[in-house]
């Protein structure tokens, strides 16, 4: 489950959700996403085109290896670029969906949970999504959560619900 | 887990042995080795050094990931030198169990179970380790397994034991 959204849409932070429910209903997730896979894996990568791509690279091959092992991966990058995501969803394959984690920049901005809006705002962050870069929002996502209206329960619920549904878990 | 030793000296096979030993206890291990980082996540990288130490890097991170997700993971990577093991245990810290999957050229020669041996001994595979590469044995490895002396079923007993009681497996 790729999820793409802004940041402070609410991605990680649902991931982890979906990760939590999943295994009340025996069924492991694991969650790829900057605090795990940015500082370690990807922590040689910069953020120019080449480097984008070798991480979007790794962090396939990573979910492969956990898919290996039994388990749905749910990635947590605001990965902002269309052409990043169609080449995730055709080396995946058919076992990929795209999750759009639909906050309005004014909403995420407003909440700015790591503090990260001000400092991008203020240039200490250059080429920030939605501020000083652009971000491509999904044009046929396989799901849209609306976080920015929905409060977490209400959209974790309904991430849950899909979940149930594509892969088969039993609730 | 860091199995080291020659190609065909039975590293995968016993990784996978313990896999199977430990899933049938209710404990998970994931096995790390050419087959699936090699053609995957590591497929952009080649043999030099910078490349070699780059490889290592990367499956001490995914290890990392696959802890984080509660397993026992066994790398089985022929691992010749004795910087790179040293640098696994150092970054891998308490956790880090040295294993030397020990058969005498000779023996891993003489099986030659992918047809390698054969075609670095006629140069087609440059850099091969034990023939044009060398292998630097452990010098205090955690663990010594006599793959050339002692059958399978010897070598995966001692393995399981040993894996149970430092991983504190129940049996």
């Amino acid at each position: 489950m790729w999820f793409t959204g802004l940041s402070g849409s609410g991605k990680s932070s649902l991931a982890v959700g979906l990760e939590r429910a999943f295994f009340e209903l025996g069924a492991r997730v694991f969650v790829l996403d900057g605090d795990n896979l940015r500082h370690g894996l990807n922590g040689d990568l910069g953020f120019s085109d080449e480097d984008r791509q070798e991480n979007i690279r790794r962090v396939i091959e990573v979910a492969a290896l956990f898919s290996e092992a039994g388990f749905i991966v749910v990635t947590a990058f605001i990965s902002p670029f269309q052409v990043d995501r169609a080449g995730a969803r055709g080396a995946i394959g058919d076992g990929f969906h795209e999750i759009f984690i639909h906050a309005d920049l004014e909403v995420c901005e407003k909440r700015d949970p790591k503090g990260l809006y001000v400092k991008a705002r203020s240039g200490e962050i250059p080429d920030f999504t939605g501020i000083s870069s652009p971000y491509e929002a999904p044009l046929e996502p396989d799901m849209t959560v609306n976080s920015g209206e929905e409060d977490f329960d209400t959209c974790l619920a309904a991430l849950v619900n899909y979940a149930t549904q594509v892969f088969d878990v039993a609730r």
